[in-house]
């Protein structure tokens, strides 16, 4: 997809999303690590451009205690981490409501399914079963390559796992049933042609 | 509607919600106070019975400092709230992408517009295009009534604030335009037939 020249401010200044502090742009080199950062500038790219509205949903965090005793409510001196119930990203695309999980791995040959937690599986199954679009995107960090991945197949492989002890997906498989999404400058990660191939048509 | 005996104490075990520690049982005299804990309880209660997939967004938390210097990651030891960019709820209900925002106000007759954030707006704006179902369920704490605002309506008045320097929607014209959600005792709020009426007939 191409853009006018200015877009790229515009996206980095949309008000609904927070601008991370770190530079947005890298090389090639460290892109492996970075799997959330081209998620979130792909949807800003979307958003702004109006092909869809879906956001990170924000890390839950349990707060303990706020303020320091000084009058000060507006910050948190203890707090802990919880475990996400759901997936990572939602939101709206062509009437329907759209649903995903992100996972890297380091693992060359496979994809780790206790990547997934439990419930994040019961949810995609949950989502499908009202008509959602669901499924994840793994990147495979060393070797530079996404795959987006239906959950209808990541849900089907997590199922086998207590009869097969299997723990895992291989990179073949994913290679095979997934599709590749490439990585681009404009728009990091343009999974959404990929939506349309197999969920519209 | 109805449940079998027994049903209350699988709703508040489901793994995919974290339970709060405080009680959920509440008399009528401060049901005006807890608009948020009424939501999740019924969508709890949706989620359990596959009615729909709903969920309240984590407050997004801005984490600066994590660990006590004694190897402990797991502690954030500073932190700030940040404000929110979409609203606090969204999911799938009859395969359709729903999204809305619960608001309260102690004020009797009016609801000051200002309640809702300008970004807020526009999310909404964005999500009824892509073919949403969006809504504001607001409650009227002082007289105990909650009711269900499409967004639309929402839109519209709080766009004509700028010529008009009306900063609220008076009580009577939410009564008018809304539908009163009943407070009941099985599921709290049960909003979804409201949305089977306004919005799939």
């Amino acid at each position: 997809m191409k853009y006018p020249a200015g877009i790229k401010n515009k996206i980095t200044s949309v008000p609904v999303e927070k601008l991370e502090k770190k530079s947005y742009s890298h090389s090639h080199s460290n892109r492996g690590m970075l799997l959330e950062e081209d998620i979130n500038e792909t949807n800003k790219f979307y958003n702004c451009h109006d092909v869809a509205v879906i956001h990170k949903k924000p890390t839950p965090i349990q707060v303990v205690n706020v303020g320091n005793g000084k009058g000060d409510y507006s910050t948190i001196t203890k707090a802990f981490f919880q475990s996400k119930s759901t997936t990572d990203y939602n939101g709206i695309y062509r009437n329907k409501y759209i649903d995903f999980e992100a996972k890297e791995t380091k693992n060359k040959t496979t994809f780790p399914l206790t990547n997934f937690h439990e419930h994040q599986i019961r949810h995609m199954e949950k989502v499908i079963k009202h008509g959602a679009i669901c499924f994840a995107i793994i990147r495979f960090t060393t070797r530079n390559e996404t795959y987006l991945v239906k959950s209808s197949d990541i849900i089907f492989h997590y199922n086998k796992m207590d009869t097969t002890k299997k723990k895992s997906m291989s990179y073949k498989t994913i290679k095979e049933i997934g599709e590749l999404i490439p990585l681009q400058f404009k728009i990091r990660l343009d999974y959404l042609p990929i939506v349309d191939k197999l969920f519209f048509n």
